[in-house]
């Protein structure tokens, strides 16, 4: 990724001034608070997507980077109303907002990132963006809302799966490879192609991201594993594996799914379930199939270093480990 | 009020088919809760002033309708938002939807009341609309975020109450009578007047509900009687109390908003207090003057009954007893 990140260096580091210079409030907490969680060594996934779509598209420029701060700060109060859902006590690896500050706090300042954001869109966005924005919004809230319903579910099913992580990561990718399409003026045909292609990229990033919390360190991906079966998530990863258990396994998965107190004993003898069905390896092939997926949708576009970098984004997402 | 809701009638029932026609998502629990919370027997005020205002310049229609239905949701989402914030049991008398459906759904539904907002403006509205809109959502959560860092604050000063009703009560009414203005294309002066009458107006409205926070009657305000108190909220009752008390009734005021767990009999002190300083009577004639204020404000605009029925509603909020 480093050399994509180098190559949209300026853009990003623009982004990053605008970021930074609209959390300003006379109310010293709302920068604080804001400033915490937007430093949280977030990786400005969603900013580099809408830079990048428009560059593919021709456009570089200051309403890209205003676009790409609003997804951030969309994205980045649905972490702070995610937290109060959760009850998580980390995020990012580090302690998360609202046990610091408090839920109320976090629920706030999550409304003034809103805020800010529908403001700079309706000062600095036409009325196809704004729309866009504004359909990502619901879905969303609607993804968190499924997602809430489904925990501690052992019924969930990967049609229930799919429908929570497009809500909750996929649209707002996709939305971001459509704002930078539609900011550069390109032709439908392309919009199109770049909003399917941040669906899929967006499912596979959550895809990997549900494999990681299986498998990944915590010291590299800053989240303690096996937070999602803690939180009652039923992930990927899990549902294929599900599919080929046991009896008895299904019992354990079952017994660590509804445990008000689940122990490390528990994580681990689920994890070796998972693993025993290759658990892992069926999600991260589904997500690399999302990628390809993405890919096939730039075949539009003539060749270009844009191009290139979209179609390394989209593989490097399905393989990583961080 | 009777009188004015009747002239409103159809207006107010179109409103009302719009905001019942927009909660529907294929899951469930959104329009469930949203119904909930939209139908414990909110008094539409925020509409009301939307129409009556766009009605003064000369517009009664569809996007009055439409921009009312939004000041709705907006408002219902704060609602929302600020039962997780002050844990509160019951809202309106009926329990709080947080305590039934939890905080999590509380705050996600409440985003999406927002969202759903958002894209109405959006698809209905001109920017100047979205612009005000905008700006209020900044406003309000300004506004609760005051009132959190202000709340068991024994040295909150009248300024800080002002900022707190402004952002939370104030702001939202006078985006209301002002986008009244936008919608009937008004010129810049009516669009002032309207702006700064519905500023008044709040403060009027919010001032009159801290009042009957102390001296209501739960069973007529389907609130319970010193709840303020109760939550560390300073209103402007306690606050020229304050000013006037002995050091010792200081002491018992400081007591019951530090208290972990505030009796019916401190609660009943403190109300004493109150009484005897007359602070309710001071509080109620700041709401008049604001009424007045308000009512100023109208003198540009020519006889008419809707200039009549906003100069009824001024000076009816100012006198309220539920």
């Amino acid at each position: 990724m480093k050399e994509i990140l180098d190559y949209f260096k300026d853009d990003l580091a623009m982004t990053e001034e605008i970021i930074n210079n609209n959390i300003h409030s006379t109310i010293k907490v709302i920068p604080e608070l804001s400033q915490y969680i937007l430093e949280s060594g977030g990786k400005r996934f969603r900013p580099l997507m809408v830079i990048a779509s428009a560059a593919l598209c021709g456009y570089r420029g200051e309403k890209a980077h205003i676009a790409a701060c609003v997804a951030e700060y969309i994205h980045t109060a649905t972490l702070l109303h995610d937290d109060v859902v959760d009850e998580s006590d980390t995020r990012r690896g580090k302690t998360s907002a609202n046990s610091i500050w408090g839920n109320e706090a976090s629920v706030l300042v999550g409304d003034f990132l809103l805020a800010q954001a529908f403001s700079m869109m309706v000062h600095h966005l036409t009325s196809s963006s704004l729309k866009v924005m504004a359909q990502v919004c619901m879905h969303l809230a609607e993804g968190e809302i499924l997602q809430l319903l489904n925990s501690f579910n052992i019924n969930t099913t990967i049609d229930n799966y799919y429908q929570i992580i497009f809500g909750k990561t996929a649209a707002l990718i996709s939305a971001c490879c459509e704002v930078g399409a539609i900011l550069s003026e390109a032709r439908d045909k392309e919009r199109e192609a770049l909003k399917t292609y941040g669906q899929e990229l967006g499912y596979t990033f959550q895809i990997v991201d549900d494999c990681l919390d299986v498998t990944g360190n915590p010291k590299k991906t800053g989240k303690p594993s096996g937070n999602d079966l803690k939180e009652g998530k039923l992930t990927l990863p899990l549902l294929t594996t599900l599919k080929k258990a046991s009896k008895e396994e299904k019992r354990t998965i079952q017994e660590a799914i509804l445990a008000d107190e689940i122990t490390p004993q528990l994580i681990q003898r689920v994890k070796t379930i998972i693993m025993n069905h290759r658990g892992i390896e069926a999600a991260r092939e589904k997500a690399r199939e999302h990628a390809r997926r993405a890919v096939e949708q730039l075949e539009i576009f003539e060749e270009s270093l844009e191009k290139h970098y979209l179609t390394k984004v989209a593989f490097l997402s399905a393989e990583r480990e961080v």
